[in-house]
């Protein structure tokens, strides 16, 4: 389920980065730019606008900007973009190509570029390499479509959903396993396989077994594992100290490791350059009015994103 | 306890890399140059030699080359340097800088290196950063030397023996956490110190808990921890998967992740140009009759390094 991207109608005073007319995404987290993390090269966690956007007010005041006949309504992860008009942080909003069709680009805000960039800026397979993508759900295979675009040449999906594989073809993905269909740890499976593991894995169900799998299956001396789905609090991941020894790599990742304002242009103009195939994924289209079926979609899990038009 | 560093006194049939008359460094690991490992830039688990050298035979024909009056006597770690000649696998030993003191750069053929490299070529800090280093024995201080030598400016050592405290001063180590001065875990202690995390953590130890303070003390959004001390084998790696996902990184490392043969010759130019500081490490030497004077001192956790020398 998808907003569709925004354009500039005012800024607020002090803003200097946007414009009127600009073409904007806006993102659940943003880039203050003043931070720790907004300094770092390597996070896009920023200190501001990471958390700060679940409170349901603008930072500024304290207070929301929406309002049914004088009663305050809270916005929603800090974008609200369910609404005709909305009022949202400068620091939450990626300024993108002009050119670029909003009604597609939207879905690049939030979940594709989260597997996305898992692949490409924090697994960063190389070309030629083997790559295991665990749950085939949208960001699973955002993340599936950044190892077809790094050029890996074996794409394992693991999915217990059989019904799921003939789609995520469309996304690179050329082997698939089912740990239903086996007796022994899915980890076990692919490392036979692939001669030992395979050179890269992403988890992308939020499921403490499958990231305990998918760090287990990556090769030894080389191998990186990358934890995207965000578990229950009180999972803990397991696993022996000699496969961290044995020179296996664990990292996370939160929304792709992208930071909103700096690097979401440059996906949007990846999918310009026909280089990011963002059509796939779209699978649904309603009107606002009926936005609960977009609802009903996600909950069933029935196709992958569902874009929602303000126009009847 | 280390001994000296070799010189060819022959070499086999079919070597080609190694001449009579080389300086040598024996290591327990080796490089065949023809495995995926040893083809792989990342890795130096070498699938021939990494495992294959605590045989106590060589792997040509199965056989030991030593015997006393006839009764064969077993290699140790592939390597069996407790003697005034002995024949080791060509893979097996890095050809070094002539010049080199052999009863000096000895010490790095093994957990000197190991340390060294694993700040040096995983965790890999920048100039002005905090690293963290768990237990300040040989293998911690050498990754604590490589801390200094990557410039990082805040460079905390954590031991529950306040001895060793004094002595790390000259590796480097400049802020000083005791765990058992504390109430709480040793991570928040950290995380209290340095707003967060420190950038760069190793763990030099071999203890669970510590493995798990190590990770955990890095900073979310760039915060690397490596692994590099030998738990038993039960030990369970335990943390909650938010810690990962919050873009912290769990890398471990063999041998510092050098080659041998590759990397070792320019562990010993590190040293030639002053970079590399060895004599530190070199607390107590003996001849050979007195070896286990040298045993003593390990065990016992007297000193760092203790050099055998076969003249008496």
């Amino acid at each position: 389920m998808k907003h569709l991207g925004i354009i500039i109608e005012s800024v607020g005073e002090g803003v200097e980065n946007l414009q009127v007319g600009d073409h904007v995404l806006p993102v659940f987290t943003g880039e203050c730019g003043d931070c720790a993390h907004c300094k770092s090269e390597e996070s896009n966690m920023c200190d501001l606008l990471r958390i700060n956007t679940d409170r349901g007010v603008m930072l500024s005041d304290g207070k929301p900007r929406f309002s049914i006949k004088g009663t305050p309504i809270n916005h929603f992860l800090g974008t609200s973009t369910f609404s005709e008009y909305t009022v949202i942080h400068s620091g939450c909003l990626a300024k993108i190509n002009r050119l670029a069709p909003l009604d597609k680009v939207c879905i690049l805000s939030c979940g594709i570029s989260t597997g996305l960039g898992a692949t490409l800026n924090v697994a960063k397979p190389k070309k030629g390499s083997s790559v295991a993508v665990f749950g085939l759900g949208a960001v699973g295979l955002a993340a599936a479509e950044g190892a077809r675009i790094s050029g890996a040449s074996r794409i394992i999906g693991i999915d217990r959903n059989p019904k799921r594989f003939e789609e995520a073809k469309k996304f690179g993905v050329n082997e698939f396993v089912n740990p239903k269909d086996h007796d022994k740890p899915v980890q076990e499976v692919i490392a036979e396989m692939t001669n030992g593991g395979v050179d890269r894995s992403l988890e992308c169900t939020g499921n403490i077994n499958a990231m305990i799998s998918a760090f287990e299956c990556v090769h030894d001396g080389w191998g990186v594992a990358v934890l995207v789905g965000v578990p229950n609090k009180d999972a803990v991941f397991m696993t022996k100290p000699i496969n961290v020894l044995n020179e296996r790599t664990l990292k996370g990742t939160f929304f792709g490791n992208y930071k909103p304002r700096t690097h979401l242009p440059s996906v949007v103009d990846m999918y310009m350059n026909k280089e990011l195939e963002v059509e796939k994924f779209i699978t649904h289209r309603v009107p606002f009015s009926e936005i609960n079926k977009a609802f009903d979609y996600m909950v069933k899990g029935e196709g992958l994103r569902c874009i929602i038009s303000m126009e009847e």
